[in-house]
C-alpha cells in the first residue's frame, strides 16, 4: 500500500490551554493532506477541478486519538486509498511523530459537482490517476484487502 | 433519551470556496457543544475542571456528513450521553437545520489528568452531575439501548 | 454615535496555552460582527451581496489589545461607523467585559467586485441603509468628530 | 535590515466562499512567522519561554491589505524588528508572492509574565539574541531609521 504523506509542525495555534494539539485543528491538517494528495498525488488540483464545477465534500470520517501532541511536535500525516468508488473514495489516516502515533483513522470523500450539490462519476482523467495509489489485492498492509483488522481498530 | 443542544448560525469564517461549511469547523462547534454541556448541562466547567488539572479530551470520533450548510443557515447542535464509563463517557451527536439534519455522530470523550496525561475516573460530583443525561435502559429512543440501529445510521 | 454589537461567550477554542483569548480568533469575532452589522444593521446580509457578486474585503485594520481575556468570558463586540466612502466604509471597533474593555480598533472595508476584484461603489439601497448609522457632525462621542482621541487611542 | 521569513501555500482552510483568503487566517500565519523567528531566529522558543513562565502576547497591530491571495498561491511572510524595547518589541511585517505584495503591517509584542499578566523586562540572553536582528541606524530600508516612510505606508 502506497501512502502519501505530508509534514506539519505543532504550532501555538493549533494548541489548546491543556498546551496540547485541539483535536479540530487535526481536521484542518487532514483537509490540507488530501488537498495536497489531490494537486500531488493525483496531478488534479482543487483549483482546477474547482473551475470544473467540482468539489469533493467529506462524507464521513472517523478518528481515534492515541496520544496528545504538543507545542513543537514534528507530525507526520499520511492516507492510503482504501476503496475507489464510482464517485466517491476511501481513506486510512495516520498521524504520527517520532514519539508515536497520535491519530489513526478512515474517511470517505465524495465527488460531488458543486452547483447541483449532487454525487457525480469521477471524470476520466481523475478516476486514471488514482491508478497507482490503489490498494493491491491480497497485500496484508492495504487496508481494502483487511477489512477486518481495520474495523477492529476502531472497535 | 434526554438531549442537550444549542444552536448556531452558519458564519462567513465557516465557509469554504465551495460555499459550503468546511467540515473541520463542525468540530468547533462540536467542541463548543460539549464544553457548555458540562457547563450548563453538569455544572461543572472547564475552567473549574482545568483549576482541579483536568481535562476532557477527545478518545475517538466519527461523524456522517448528510448534507451541506450553507451561510446563514441556523443549526441545532445537540448531544445525548449514550454511555457513562469509569474514565470516559459517549455521546451521540446530531447537527439540524428547518431544512433537515446535517450531520449525525458519535464519540468518546476521556476524564484525564492534564499533568500526567492519563486517564482517570470522573470525580464523584461530576459523575453525580450526569445521572439525569443517563440513557434510560429499554427507551427505544436511547442509542445506548439499541445499539443496532445506531450502529446502522453509520454503515 | 449609533453602535451595533454583539455578544461572544469566551471557548476552549479560542484559547491557546496560555489560557488567553489567541489574538486571531478575536479577528473571526471581528468578520461576524461586521456580518451582523450587514445582515441586521442594515439589511443587505453577505449571501444578497454575494449573489449580486459584491464582497466587502478587508482593506485594513488596526487593533490595540488593552487586557487579556480568559475562558468564559462574556465579550460585548461592537462597532460604529467612522466614514462612509464611495466604495469603503470605516469601522471603530471595541471589545469590552464587565470586567473592563480587552481591545479597540479600527477597520475600513472596501465595497469590491467580486470577479473583477475592483473596488466599486455602494449600491444605491445600501448606502441608504448606511444613514442611520453615520457620525454626527459635532458629537465628540463620534470617531470622524475626533480624529485626535482616536489617533490619541492607537498610540 | 535582516528580515526573517517563512513560506506557506494558501489551502482550501484558509479561502472564504469569495475564493479569497479569509483575513482572520494571516493572522494565524503571523503568530506562526513570529513563532518561528523566536525558536529559530533568536533560538528561544515558546515552549522553553513558557516553561519559564514567560509568553509574547500581541500588543498592537496594523495590517493594511493590497491585494487578494488565492488558493494555491505561495506566500513569503517576513518580519523585521523595528524596534527593541524593554519589554516589547516592534515588528515591521510583509507578505508577498511572486505576483506582487499582498499585506504590509507593523505590530508590538510584549515579553510578558503569564502567572502575573503583566508586562516584563526581556530576559538578559532572550534580549542578547535579538542584537543580530537589531535595525540598523541610518539604513534607509531600516523601519526604525525611516519613521516618516513607516507612518504613510498605513496612511
Amino acid at each position: 500500500m502506497t501512502r502519501f504523506s505530508i509534514r506539519r509542525q505543532v504550532e501555538f495555534n493549533h494548541c489548546d490551554p491543556a498546551g496540547l494539539v485541539f483535536y479540530p485543528r487535526y481536521y484542518e491538517m487532514i483537509s490540507a493532506l488530501v488537498e495536497r494528495f489531490f494537486a500531488e498525488g493525483l496531478g488534479h488540483d482543487w483549483c482546477e477541478m474547482g473551475d470544473a464545477g467540482l468539489c469533493t465534500p467529506m462524507g464521513k470520517i472517523e478518528t481515534r486519538f492515541t496520544a496528545p501532541s504538543r507545542l513543537g511536535d514534528w507530525l507526520t500525516l499520511s492516507l492510503a486509498v482504501s476503496r475507489l468508488g464510482r464517485a466517491s473514495v476511501g481513506f486510512d489516516l495516520m498521524c504520527e511523530t517520532a514519539g508515536g502515533p497520535r491519530f489513526t483513522g478512515s474517511a470517505t470523500s465524495i465527488c460531488a459537482d458543486m452547483k447541483a450539490g449532487r454525487a457525480q462519476p469521477w471524470p476520466g482523467p481523475i478516476r486514471a490517476a488514482f491508478t497507482p495509489w490503489l490498494p493491491i489485492p491480497g497485500d496484508a498492509s492495504s487496508p481494502a484487502a483487511a477489512p477486518d483488522m481495520q474495523k477492529a481498530a476502531f472497535r
